[in-house]
């Protein structure tokens, strides 16, 4: 096979967190370019707009070396319509033990049924990233507790900068 | 027993993929009458009403034979009122391997406890449609994607004209 | 339509438990005529014989009115097969909320795909039955643990010869 | 070890089940001192105020007995900062066969991130609250089904308050 | 990345099925080289021989095109080491909707945790494949079904040769 | 209440690995005194003996500090009994994300209803030790495999002598 192979890696990444990075990493060992795919995701009402998550997944990978080239774009059209458009062949998700089981075998039968060219690789997240969601971060900094062990360092501080600090009820 | 065995199979229908109508004929075989109950899930901003819900499923079951008579109404009631007023004792559930499992249990362990004549059956559809939902068809059909293998054709008319073309944006 | 509709509820029955009673109570309300179906089973190191296994489902029904009658059968043989023979259009299972669904989705599918005329019906049994099963009744009659709450008393009586009276020891 | 153990069983109880009541007995019998700390959760939209749900509570637990003293608080914080407040060692939940496992996996994993001197303890409900909540309770009683064999009287007094009678439509 | 990518298969493949050659030709348009690598399991008492079941395996592919080069090895050591010796950086595992995810996560993570260069790629079988497993398809063989559409040709031959037809009992 | 607190940690310990260590610690901080039981379990075939795997237990708690007293016994009884004999009020269990649910929830729901004072408690393993099972561990360590991040050393000693090398075949 000589034709490159090209990964994309899709989600919302609101924000994104050291389990996504961990997924990153992984997978750019596995393909010859990786493409994060942040989705517009409108419906679900972000914490961050999708200019600010592009920005933050940058900022994450920045300075970091990976196994092989790594761009971030966002997305708002039908996933294997974005795969088609970039000669993925390959749909990249995160697999935690914790996950939305449902959610992601849909999602990977029905993007099968619509493209069988593209095909989704689960890849399992080191231990230690298991329980970590964008959700649980948001949470967790909404009520104004600690976050720097979840994500990297430049999304701690937009969270914090969106999350002010709060006089504790209790 | 003499009295003959009606059964319930309620849902949203929002729309009426081919993975419910594989569970129409199937239940239609073990009933001597099928009620397809259209609930009216005003919560849920559904995406068609419930008169377009109970017309699409009509259309849909138009001109198939089914092995008892089956009829479609909407509801807006208690489960288990609404089978009692029909005088029906089996409520029919599909079962997929990707269902909400936590969802269904309850709901059938609450239905048997407001009314333990009524019985929920669990049917599982065929393979090809374990993984088909109406959310997911939903989500595809908003982003242009091609529905046609996962709806009756009177749904797939009815979402392209909900959800216009658009312009793709990567 | 007219032909009378027969249900099968397969398994090992080793021995009976009040959770496949309580089965065998709902099914015979949704089918004409049901065979309670005892596998052989001979792989598994069975406690009970089949003849004694049979013997044991046919005293515990004995004495209780079912809404249709109920028959009881040894097999030995492709549970579909079993199935056409007997004019069965219905395999019941019950289903709890620690099923092993694997096993029951696989089996349900592969009978499909063996004959698309069976249909699996899938029970779920009242909330205090949920946790019984052969398994756990066997391993605390071992022990010399009570087991009457959980199976009918035949079964009781049964698994106290086979388990006779020990020394404790800690 | 000589300092009072101190557990926190927190909620939404939006409104308090006889699950939660079952729970409330058991942890009353493993810590010297229970908080049920009721979450404001004003994203969630409860049916019921913060102070609602704290008034239904203290009522549900008015004249019964716990093997050690129970106190309800509201709470709106980082759960383990209000833990650590109250100098609570143990954070209790309720598993019950149809939890949300990935919700309660996850929480209980950030909050010993955030907090590893808190540990979270999981008991079962009995057989007969597996399949009871809130949720299903409240969609019953929307309906004007009867939730008596679900909540303590206080509680289906206000729920009956909230919901008033309907006209059926089928 | 220029170092050629190898991609290993492994599994008992007890017999290989209709749902390991479909994750086969996934797997061979993922990397440059496919391993399938037959492993001993010599205490699962498998119904053929570690040479029976690799000449099995190699009939099966005999004949089909695929991505990448394709072969056939057995094996009796540690997986990661195995895959060391092969300079292989992906171990694929096929997903099913009933997968035993325990055992494949704990796999996966005690491999990942013995070496952390080789990652465990997870594919999804297509939908008609979900339900197909080598231990139905032996138990559908002894007694005495029809198994051709769950296994390649060479495989049916095998089956009904070491599972002799039998007079069915009922 | 001042009756002390006594738990119970049951399970085969074949052999002890460092997640059953990370919930001895948890536990010993939630009672007045824990007892880790050991089971016989003849049936399964240990890989060490009960004497062997008490004495790997102590061994592996030997020099460490814990909240409070932790013995070590074997036992061969029913659990309930057992717990009633030491005066426990709390049977622990260690909960992993890949835990087998349906065992784990069928014995506590059994244990309840044998003895409705012995509460079981569930308690979550650290992240790092979500994987690791007893199971996994003797997997590798037949293989030749390291195990020394798995288990305490003098485990890791005792499997080393019961495994002895091996050369590869490939």
């Amino acid at each position: 096979m000589t034709a490159p192979r090209i990964g994309i890696y899709p989600g919302s990444f609101d924000p994104i967190t050291l389990g996504h990075l961990d997924i990153i990493g992984r997978a750019s060992r596995l393909v010859d370019q990786l493409i994060v795919a942040v989705a517009v995701n409108q419906d679900k009402g972000p914490m961050f707009s999708l200019a600010e998550r592009v920005a933050l997944v940058e900022q994450a990978l920045a300075g970091q070396s990976f196994a092989s080239p790594v761009k971030v774009l966002g997305f708002d059209q039908l996933l294997v319509n974005f795969a088609r458009t970039h000669q993925a062949n390959a749909i990249v998700r995160g697999l935690r033990a914790v996950s939305d089981f449902e959610y992601e075998f849909q999602m990977a039968a029905m993007n099968a049924r619509l493209d069988s060219q593209v095909e989704t690789l689960f890849l399992m997240a080191a231990d230690r990233y298991h329980f970590i969601s964008s959700r649980f971060v948001k949470e967790i900094a909404k009520l104004g507790g600690d976050i720097d062990g979840f994500v990297p360092p430049c999304v701690a501080i937009a969270l914090h900068d969106r999350c002010p600090p709060r006089a504790n009820k209790g």
